[in-house]
This record gives C-alpha cells, structure tokens and sequence, in this order.
C-alpha cells in the first residue's frame, strides 16, 4: 500500500523467527502474535542488485546500506552518525602471540560509545516513522543511553529502567538527555517487568531487545561494513560478546543476506562465530553444554561486563542457531580475565576497550590454548563499546 | 635525500611561521632556531593533484588526505581510525532559534574522544618515522590521553604532565595506557614548565602544541574534511573553541592549501572564523581588544572547558593572523553558559558534547544577538570533544 519514498528500500515483509508466519513492515509491530517470538526484517535480495548502486559511498555512517534497511523515507532518518566504525590490525597484540592475523572493529567511536548507538538509530527511525511519541527500554546501561540519544534527537519522550548498580556515567548521561530513568534492584529481566508495570497502558513503544524488528536491522550494520572493511573476504573466526544477542544474530543476517545478493564470493566460507558470555552469567554457555534446557529459569550475577548481564534472553534459540550453523561455540570469560584484557588491550595497542571488549579478546586467548583457533587464521574480536563509562567498575585497575 | 616510499606525500619543506626561513622536512626539528617559532609544513601545491587522486576515498579516517601529509611511509602510520567524523545537521536548535542551516562537526567520535586524536596520531606516526623512542607532553586532559594512546600503539615510552584538578577520567586513562603521569598545581603553563625540568636532558620529543611541527597537520584534516563533506563548498562562519589553537590554525591552512590546489570554486569565500574561549581564561579576546600588547603575562583560571585554560598560547600571533584574515573575532563564553550550551545540545540534538563545544554554541547565540552572525548563514559548529570525561566538572548539571 505505502509508496517508497526516497529510498530505494528493498523491505518486503516481516517474519516470525520461530513460525515463519509473515507480518506487515508496513505498520507498528512488537513480537509475533503467533508464538510471542522476534519478528525478522526480509528483503527482496532476488532481483539483482549491485554493490556500487547497493551502497552509498558518501555516506560515512551505517546508511551507506539504506538499500538493505528498512527506512523508507530518508526524512525519518534520526542520526548522529553511527557505525561505519574502524577495522584495525593488532600488530603488536598479534605479534605477541604469535598470531598472523589479529583485527579488532571498534564499535567504541559510535556515538554515545557503543554498537547500541546502530540498532537504535534505526529503530528510533522506524519509530518516528511509524509515528511513535515516546519510547521505553530495559537496558543494561548503554542501550540505555543510546536510547534517551536518538529521542532526544528525535523530539520523543524516553523512559529507561537499569540496574541501580549500573556505573554512574550512564546514569548521568541519560539524565542529560533528558530521558526519565528508573533504577531497579537486579538485572536486566527485573527492568524488563518493571517496564511492563511502567508502560501498563502501551502508550510506549517498547524497544526491549528483539521485543521490535528494527534495533536488530541496524546491528546488522556490522556484518556488511566488515565484510566491505576486508574488500569483501570474510574472516576465519569472529568473536562477540553476548547478552541479549542481537549484535551476533545481526551480524549473521547480514552475512546470510549478502550470500542471496551474491556480493561475496560464490565459495566465500562463513566464519565460526563465537559468542562471548561473563562467567557471572552465561546462560548460552549453559544450554549448549546441556547443563540445562533453555537459559528460561538462569539465574545470573552482576559482572564489571555489564552488558553480558542478560540470564535468559529472548534470543537464545537464535544465538544457538548461528553457533551451530557456523560450527561455532559459547565460551565464558571471568572478570579478573576481563580486566586482564582491557590491560593487554590499551597497553599493547592504545585501546581503551569496554570489559565486554576485552572478554572476546580473552576469548580468543583461551581458544588459542584449546587448539580450536590456529594463530594462521584470521581473527576479528568485535569490541563493542569504549571503556569510558565503566570507571566505577574498573578504576584503579590498570 | 630521503626517497618517498609508499605514499605520494607532497610534502617539501617547513618554514619558521615568523620568518618565514625553510627547514628540512625530513629530520626530526622542534620550533625554529632562527625565532624560536612553531615550524609549519610546505607541501608542493602546484604541480596538478585532482581531489580524485589526491583523496584515497576507501580510507574512511584522516589519511583518506595522505597526499597532503607529511608521512613518508605508510608503514609508520599509527593510527586508530581517527577523523572523518560525521557532519550532523541540528534541525531542532536551529528552528527553536529561526536559523536556516546550523550544523556541527562531532570530533567527540574520534579515538580517545577528542579531536586531539587527529594531532596525535601525525606526531606519534612522525615521531616514529624519525626514530623517536618516547615522547613527552603538558596537557588539559585531552591532549595527554591522546598521545598516551598513540604512544602504547607505537610501543613508546609516554610522559604526560597535566593540572592535579583534570577531572579524573582524564588521568585515569593515561594510567590504563601505561603512561607516567605528572600532577601538577597550575595550568598548562605550569605543566610546560614541569615538562622542561623532566625533560632537561632532551631524551623525549616534547610534543607540546606548535613545538613540533605535525600535530597541526594532524588537526588540518578537519578543514579538508568539512569541504568534502559540504561537497567542496564551505561555510560562511565557523566557531572553535580556542585553547593552543593549532584547531583554529589547522583549519585554516588547510582551506589555504585547498584554494592552491583549486579544490575549491574560484569565487569561493573563505569562512568567518570565531575562536571561542572561556571567560576565565581568554587572552585572545583581551589582546584583540586591546587591553594587552600580547598574552605573555596573561594569567587564566580554571573553567569547566579544560582544554580552554591556556593563558599563554605560544600560537597567538597565528590565531590573530586568521582572526584578521578572515574578518573574525574572539569570544569568551562564561562556565554557566556552557553548561546551559550542554543542556541545550542534549536535550534537544542528543549530543552530550564537551563544555568547549557548548561554548562554541554559546557563542553563536551571541554573535546572532549582536547581529554579528545572520540567521541565513551556514553556521559551523565544531565540537571538539566528548562530555564524558568531564563528569567530574558538570556531574548533576543537567
Ligand atoms: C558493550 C556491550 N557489549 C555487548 C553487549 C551485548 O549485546 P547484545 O545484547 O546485543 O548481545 C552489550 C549490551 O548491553 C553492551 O553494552
Ligand atoms: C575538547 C577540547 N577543545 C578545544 C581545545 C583547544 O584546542 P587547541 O589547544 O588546539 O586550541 C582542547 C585542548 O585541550 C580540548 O581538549
């Protein structure tokens, strides 16, 4: 019905990811009404399109992809310039131990200092689209921020519930945006229920992870820019850090969307994808060690990675989807490992990681010892966020 | 006698900025020996350079202008993908105060979360080229952290110098990158004069602003990137906030370079240029109004906008020379203001930028009180820096 308007949006329909039922792109949506599962964005990647007319090389920002996002007039588009962040060799890291090729992408340089910065561009953008007024989220800490950014950016009103032990930086930052925070005694789960009693009446949009379509659509982002990074080759193994779980099923959207559009090579490998989890809380780590059923009754503590904070997210049957399809694995790193990478990492190579940074990092080291990574492969560590904000979890622990 | 290796670098000579006596480009040199003046690279501008080929457009960083840099070889690039930061409209500022086109340059995006990263890395990358095996450094805060960071990637020794009143973010990152830190009481004069004393027997490269000649070409990379990013056109005022000012200089030598080389339309005017301090230290504005000969015997305060208490910038002759050349001026802008600035760019951009780029703001709302600055213009905010690492300064100020 909606005519496209100045993207050329490829946007066909959503799905449910359990069912496969379809539901409009064309109107607001949350979870599915089927089997209350995440709705997935699909294209149509049939008809042929090319990468120098997919992309816009101008744009320095994840909407050099706006072929492949579900936006469908550029005047929605609420921005502070995310993604198209820098892919970096780890020479002296590599070098280390003995590693060939090292990579790190740094999700840190996004505005407000974290990958969060891309999914909610894009879902504040469809929301604004969809003509949403204010929006709510339970966060960790910097999807949080994140969130009370594009509001403000957008004109909208923004709730946020977090752990009330969450370090004060992302607190204030919120504050500044003038978002209104609500801090909750417990993790991630225990914001989500007090969201549910905040916005009882729906008169907000709920952007939970995975609870809309499109915060998964701008995560995404960082498959396309890394294989573009590595002139459309992709890496032998690429390790992330897991909570929620967007950010690593995203990332295989991409690589599977980029397949269908033929913009990889025909016998281009998909790399082993590994998830990333704190020893503090590794629900995944859990279920596929078949140490229980399903992460539906975890029971997590805090870490200084407090966005690994998440016992039993929503995703969990699509993370175990992506480490199977791509013969990967779950592996759980300690806080004092953590702390021991965020040293290594700004020490050896100038970086000032996130802990959650640091775990994938510490993450290749422990699979490095098991065998399971071979210092020939190629290796991308995705660093999601910038150490700043995590002061209160790891001062003076340089 | 050197040979240019991987880039096509142009670079040819530098000049003492007072005499304008040539030094050679390619041995290590502090400030001139004739004046005792900031030395300035000289690039061949003549011989033909098309924007097509001089920009490597798939560098999405600083370097994407290596052409117009004085690195020799790419292999002693030390770099953490800084620059290229995005150029963001504020629809919503603007139209709250009936202006047509206000934008901002967000350099709070870059490495380490200043603009100082652009500097740093050049010095750090020649500084490696030239054999150099520790630098040392006086500093407000940014500054410091960003040479920290270039140094641990470079596998150089780092001494940083900076006030004991940096909030203490600023201190605690340079610790994380394995850098000795000074406190010092006073301001970046007093830690000048610490940096002398521990550096008495010239063992470091002093990288202290306009004491050696590439930070500046470092920070010219914003000019180069702002004409692109206005595709080749430029604005009619654009506002820094001035401490050193090699921001300010940088700028403007590289629209000067950009009109040799014909980058720019023929009849293209130049920017009005505002350097914007803070009214507890701003020697440019008493100079300019006459109530001093110089700024040699200034004495400053301590403001919010730490990177602005330089009372005495070695580079005031440069920065009154673009003030002059660009029928310019000077403003200073109050700690209150500034955080009336934040509030605003918050709450209604989403940008939680540093006290200095709150004073740029400020400033603009000024000058559009005087009369100075027009509604109609194009107005250039550049904001330098993150808030982040102030917290200390404007915790609970929102
Ligand atoms: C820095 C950082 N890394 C990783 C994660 C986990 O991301 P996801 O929930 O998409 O798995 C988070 C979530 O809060 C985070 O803030
Ligand atoms: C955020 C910020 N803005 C502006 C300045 C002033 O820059 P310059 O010394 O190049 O004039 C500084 C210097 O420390 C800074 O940190």
């Amino acid at each position: 019905m909606q005519t496209l308007l100045d993207t050329q949006t490829r946007l066909q329909d959503l799905h449910c990811a359990a069912c496969n039922t379809p539901y409009s792109a064309f109107q607001l949506q949350r979870v599915s009404t089927c089997c209350g599962q995440p709705l997935v964005a699909r294209y149509d990647l049939h008809e042929p399109l090319t990468r120098a007319s997919g992309i816009d090389q101008a744009e320095n920002s994840m909407w050099r992809y706006h072929s492949l996002l579900p936006l469908l007039d550029d005047a929605n588009r609420v921005s502070l310039g995310e993604g198209w962040t820098p892919m970096l060799q780890l020479q002296r890291l590599g070098s280390r131990y003995g590693l060939r090729d090292l990579r790190l992408k740094d999700e840190g340089l996004n505005p407000t200092g974290s990958f969060k910065a891309r999914g909610l561009s894009m879902a504040i953008s469809k929301a604004k689209e969809l003509g949403v007024t204010g929006c709510i989220i339970p966060t960790a800490g910097n999807a949080g921020v994140a969130m009370a950014a594009y509001c403000a950016r957008a004109g909208m009103r923004a709730v946020v519930a977090m752990p009330s032990h969450t370090p004060k930086a992302f607190k204030e930052e919120c504050y500044w945006y003038g978002a209104e925070v609500h801090l909750v005694h417990g993790l991630i789960n225990d914001c989500a229920a007090r969201v549910r009693e905040l916005n009882a009446d729906n008169s907000l949009l709920d952007v939970s992870t995975l609870k809309e379509p499109y915060r998964l659509e701008g995560k995404k982002t960082m498959g396309y820019e890394l294989a573009e990074q590595l002139n459309w080759t992709l890496p032998d193994v690429l390790l992330y850090p897991a909570g929620g779980g967007t950010g690593l099923i995203g990332i295989w959207k991409a690589l599977r969307e980029m397949q269908a559009l033929g913009w990889l090579p025909a016998d281009a490998k998909l790399p082993r994808m590994v998830a990333v989890q704190s020893a503090n809380c590794c629900p995944l780590v859990e279920t596929r060690a078949g140490r229980q059923a399903n992460c539906h009754s975890y029971v997590g503590q805090p870490t200084i990675a407090n966005g690994l904070a998440v016992p039993r997210p929503l995703g969990e049957p699509l993370m175990l989807q992506v480490l199977d399809e791509s013969n990967g694995l779950a592996v759980a790193i300690t806080d004092e490992q953590m702390l021991e990478g965020m040293r290594e990492l700004a020490r050896l190579e100038g970086m000032f990681v996130a802990p959650e940074g640091a775990a994938v990092w510490m993450a290749a080291r422990q699979l490095l010892e098991t065998g399971w990574l071979r210092p020939e492969e190629q290796i991308l560590l995705l660093n999601t966020g910038s150490g700043q904000k995590y002061l209160d979890n790891v001062e003076g622990r340089y």
